[in-house]
């Protein structure tokens, strides 16, 4: 079923989600408070849509058919307006958060969601006082969203459990990867695990068992393949004969060694902050780190189109 | 220059490395304590080849060339005259290691490196009483080698240099993503980060924040998808307009709250190992463990191939 759907903030996670949406058939309003941010949103989608129809990132969809259902609102009250869903994307401060919140929920009917794209800040934290708070969750994406499937849905104590099905709903449809946190933690999931690695990176370096360019080949020509196609327990469950259980038996006490040898966390220092950068910029100069990261999007987008054909020939 | 490699045990991780090295027209000699286990990994490298090699995975090379390189021998003394490398893998426990790194410095020149595939003994466990354990290390592999790169090497404190380097050279020249451990410690690199994971990811199903499949979903749908193509330094080092200095002025307090919220490192409890093994269960049944195994290894050796393909063609 056609939505509307109205994406808030026109930076590169919220063009990103109007691809989404709209490359899924969906109506979007895109708005932004600075109104130069909405025209140039729409020329980057312009100019980025027959690339992605190209590598078959469209999902079959026309770039012509994609960009007409994407318009750029004047108003939050023009976006908003019969919108199903409300994608916000604004800067991540929690006063802003507070002040945005509080005119969607004066802006739009009961049985719109609303929900946030914030990476860090809980909806309990801007959402508790509005009558309408029971529409209010986050719903963190991947950057770029039209490329990374993940979606974290978190609702707020206070969050009616069918707006969290709803949003599952949705974000499954435009076949986005959602998954559903029972409450509120900081870091979500993704970004939690995120940081356990982080720290043991840091401190491998930090200690002089290798240096920062080991530890990603470690990841990237090792023990990140298995993890661009299966999570963490699903790699366990098929590494050890028996299954999960059987590769715990073996293995739960030497992890649980690793972490105790030196349990303390560390702040990463500034002295290993700034050995790791010199480190990182005498392979990559400061100048370059644009090209590299257009690098990146190329080689993301090529790996989840080869994702999509494996989950296709081989399965998924 | 075509050397001459001895593997010592025919299993799953010697049969794959006798693949690596007779694909890069090494003289591969394959020998196990059980004379059938040779004869059964050398049928089992006759099937696998014609498939590597029409997924590209040979680079290049002829089934039958490689095969013809790959030889069985009758005995140890037979299998490592006249080698420059021996690649051990034998059974995980120190005193078979001790036991076959003596027969191997016994029976071979001073010139010959000994090189194990343990993932967890470090050599200086089994090496130090040998008169060349100046010629002794860890070369550890991520299974199977012939896919993924990633090679550990981990010299024990009393490695010469020289064969650290010569170790990291060969492993280059076939093919392999090397890196180099300055000292020994338990679960060398790619192990100790994936421990980090896996322990936040036990933790956060443990406190009910999330199921097991939503964790896989977190990584093998976000952020496993850039870590199979670029290590967690580089990927920071690309998320922040400055680079990995500036990631870590907004970050590293973050990273760090969340280690210092509960720092108390948990031993996986057996209800929680129970409680995941059971959703397991539920999504894939212990009957089946076998044939999603044999769909990872697809799924793998496709995930090589496109990333073979995307060097090419996009960088790396």
């Amino acid at each position: 079923m056609v939505q509307n759907i109205a994406v808030i903030g026109a930076g590169l996670i919220g063009r990103s989600w109007s691809i989404v949406f709209a490359r899924a058939g969906h109506q979007v309003a895109l708005f932004d408070q600075a109104p130069e941010a909405v025209e140039a949103a729409l020329s980057l989608i312009d100019e980025a849509l027959p690339g992605l129809a190209e590598a078959e990132l469209l999902r079959g969809a026309a770039p012509a058919g994609v960009r007409g259902r994407i318009r750029g609102a004047g108003g939050v009250a023009d976006a908003v307006t019969g919108v199903a869903h409300v994608q916000e994307n604004t800067f991540e401060r929690e006063d802003v958060k507070r002040q945005i919140f509080a005119e969607l929920d004066r802006l739009t009917t009961p049985d719109t969601v609303l929900a946030s794209s914030t990476s860090g800040l809980r909806a309990s934290r801007y959402t508790e006082d509005l009558r309408g708070r029971g529409r209010c969750l986050v719903a963190h994406p991947i950057n770029p969203p039209h490329l990374v499937p993940l979606v974290e849905i978190v609702p707020a104590p206070w969050t009616d459990p069918a707006v969290v099905e709803r949003t599952r709903a949705l974000m499954a449809s435009v076949g986005q990867a959602p998954i559903t946190l029972r409450k509120e933690v900081d870091g979500f999931v993704a970004n939690r695990m995120q940081g356990a690695l982080l720290n043991e990176a840091f401190k491998l370096v930090e200690d002089g068992v290798c240096d920062a360019a080991d530890v990603d080949i470690a990841i990237a020509d090792g023990i990140g393949l298995r993890w661009a196609f299966m999570g963490p327990f699903e790699t366990i469950d098929l590494n050890a004969p028996e299954g999960l259980r059987d590769y715990c038996g073996r293995f739960a006490k030497m992890y649980h060694g690793f972490a105790t040898e030196d349990p303390t966390p560390r702040l990463w220092s500034d002295a290993l902050i700034h050995r790791i950068e010199a480190e990182r910029r005498e392979t990559l100069s400061a100048d370059k780190l644009g090209d590299r990261t257009a690098w990146r999007d190329r080689r993301l987008a090529d790996l989840v189109v080869s994702k999509m054909k494996a989950a296709k020939t081989i399965g998924d």
